[in-house]
């Protein structure tokens, strides 16, 4: 194989020209999906792909392409990248690493005069982090056909734009671009990471071995009440949607409780109604998002959720949706393989290990051989402005996917 | 004294084209202070006080003011109102009655060639409610000298406007009005109010003579956490604000408990930070609403908060703030015997009763005698759109109103 040498520099001065665009206070970044600020930074992504030759195209999912052609006529493509969405108070590398190290592992191909026999293709998918639109990855999950992108269509942000409308304004605004079909079967994907965890910075490994993804459910509650003067009405007579809520969040920690601390649950979002100190709530919505590796347990508790707050619940009707559904996960052999042989190669320690987050990936796992690297970040942090990764280990980590890239793409 | 007959169907009709200014679904209404629906309102107000003469003015608390002489020069005013301003979530009826019922005092006085010796003076106060800018009985309480106005300058409304700014703002849509100054001693103060909670309803009977106030003291409470990924981050680990949150009102609606069901606590109003599904929360604010007739329960339960959401919180900052604090308040005697003998006057029966809910009236108390009255509302249902008197109720509290207000003023 020809030697490629990643530009480690390079591309920490692109993270850092993303992390403008959306820039909040203590480091941190802000960028929706389907933003002007999101246009931004596809755009200027758009312009360093086109320095290297790669071509740019969009589906109708607003996943976002770059390819970089092979030599052999018609051969499936070689799939890296990421997303460039954050969360609302995020960081500066959660998804922006993958594809800003999916189109550095390009360039140094073409500086060594390196052809693959299949096409490489970096992808920024829209909407991973769910955190404007819920719920995640409905562009990854567009793409493999988990669901079309206009089942997505009636959700609804924080300010109540229909994704649909967000989606069609998006388009619209990238109409000069060349447009692709939804969908396409890979060679391979792989998919560079921070670890969002403790374990590579604490062991002292700069490469992870992803060997799959705990699955996830995630669930939509509306507790509905009836609202009254703070100060008038016995408490005996209230159907107190906020106490039904304390009352359900009990609960819920009794039936997720787990000694091995392994189950992952999280009451991350509360919209209280009318939400003023001195009337009685009416409305309590939550959300609840729940994750473990084992499948079986994901499905034994999730499956309790509803009728847990339903018991607990004193006044309140009570609604559970579940939004989002994502079994465990298991990477292609052939991918992880590739992924610690690029390591081994580069003489670098790796670890095999899960991934605590949900990600892209695991949408493309069924459309083929699929896989992930991380890199450590500092104290595992992550959706936060304190999240860190030095640009050397952001560096290593992209020599090492363009090593396995290239192998993969028959270097 | 001369006979004066209110005029029930035209109250009715004011209030239900006041009703239209912020009307919401299912009847109700949505009508902040200091907004241009509150202007809206005012300027309605105004123009049926033109009618019969009474002179408009209005403070730099932005109180408005619709005076209508005495025979005697220099004599203090007979105040009464309320205030115009809902909860977010509001009715057709709490605080505009008091208001319309004012005015519709003081025509029949004029019809009947009734002459007061002590001017009558209605007021329409600003913020009752503190749905937006909390606390409440802001302009009532810088009237009276509690606070001045300029206290408030720096709090902010859900959409982060400054009460000095809307304030200013609406004093400068108003200059064409007379500026009176802020205080006085009126001679007397009497306030109409629908009661707000069962009991006139469930006995049967159309006046309650108020003879006091419950004390109310509100808390704001920040649990301050640490954001961290929902996927990756051992619970163990955590700093999770909702968790403590959790923790926090059990430990809470422990230290509130009152079997006799007296005492009155309501956590109303939640915000959660960053409020996404899959991040945890590094943040919750609360707000604390307790109340009780006796100081000492007040003082005693109240001074228990912070230590005890202190020892309830595991892992989040506890900060706790008391915003507003109002004790137990006794209605001047000769306003209260005003009420009951013009209640008996009209052969109609009364309950003397204190007022679950705090209004204007508890800050008038160390200016001046006063008092309120109550009429009897639906399933004693306040502060939803569900809130409801009837046309009849409304006008023989007016008629009692009336009566008393010409005997407070020397008929």
């Amino acid at each position: 194989m020809v030697e490629v040498r990643v530009n480690a520099g390079r591309q920490w001065d692109r993270l850092m020209a993303m992390a403008k665009l959306g820039a909040i206070e203590g480091e941190g970044v802000n960028r929706a999906c389907l933003t002007p600020l999101d246009r931004e930074a596809r755009r200027l992504l758009a312009g360093w792909a086109a320095e290297i030759g790669a071509v740019v195209s969009v589906d109708e999912a607003a996943n976002l392409w770059l390819r970089r052609e092979g030599s052999e006529p018609g051969a499936a493509p070689v799939v890296t990248g990421s997303h460039m969405d954050t969360q609302p108070n995020g960081g500066r590398f959660d998804g922006i690493y993958g594809v800003i190290a999916g189109l550095e592992a390009l360039a140094p191909m073409d500086e060594a005069g390196l052809r693959t026999r299949h096409p490489i293709e970096v992808v920024a998918w829209t909407n991973e982090e769910g955190g404007q639109f819920a719920p995640g990855c409905m562009g990854s999950m567009a793409w493999a056909g988990v669901k079309p992108i206009t089942a997505f269509a009636e959700v609804r942000d924080p300010a109540d734009v229909r994704f649909a409308d967000a989606l069609a304004e998006h388009l619209a605004a990238e109409a000069d671009l060349p447009r692709r079909a939804l969908g396409g079967r890979p060679h391979a994907y792989l998919e560079a990471h921070i670890e969002q965890g403790p374990r590579l910075e604490r062991e002292g490994v700069p490469i992870g071995v992803v060997t799959g993804i705990q699955g996830s459910r995630w669930f939509q509650v509306t507790l509905t009440g009836e609202t009254a003067h703070a100060g008038t009405t016995p408490l005996r007579l209230r159907r107190d949607a906020v106490q039904d809520f304390v009352r359900a969040a009990g609960a819920l920690n009794s039936l997720m409780s787990d000694p091995d601390d392994v189950l992952r649950f999280t009451i991350g979002r509360i919209v209280v109604h009318p939400n003023t100190s001195n009337s009685v709530a009416d409305r309590v919505e939550f959300t609840i998002d729940l994750r473990h590796p084992n499948g079986n347990v994901l499905v034994a508790r999730g499956d309790l959720i509803e009728a847990t707050i339903k018991s607990a619940a004193r006044n309140a009707g009570v609604d559970v949706r579940e939004t989002f559904h994502a079994m465990p996960v298991a990477f292609a052999p052939e991918v992880v393989a590739a992924v610690a042989r690029a390591a081994k190669a580069e003489g670098l320690k790796a670890l095999r290990l899960p991934s605590g987050a949900f990600h892209d990936a695991q949408f493309v796992v069924p459309v083929c051989p699929a896989g992930m690297l991380f890199v450590p970040c500092r104290n595992g942090v992550s959706h936060n402005p304190a999240e860190y990764a030095t640009p050397e280990a952001l560096g290593v980590g992209t020599q090492v996917l363009a090593r396995a890239l290239a192998a993969l793409a028959g270097a």
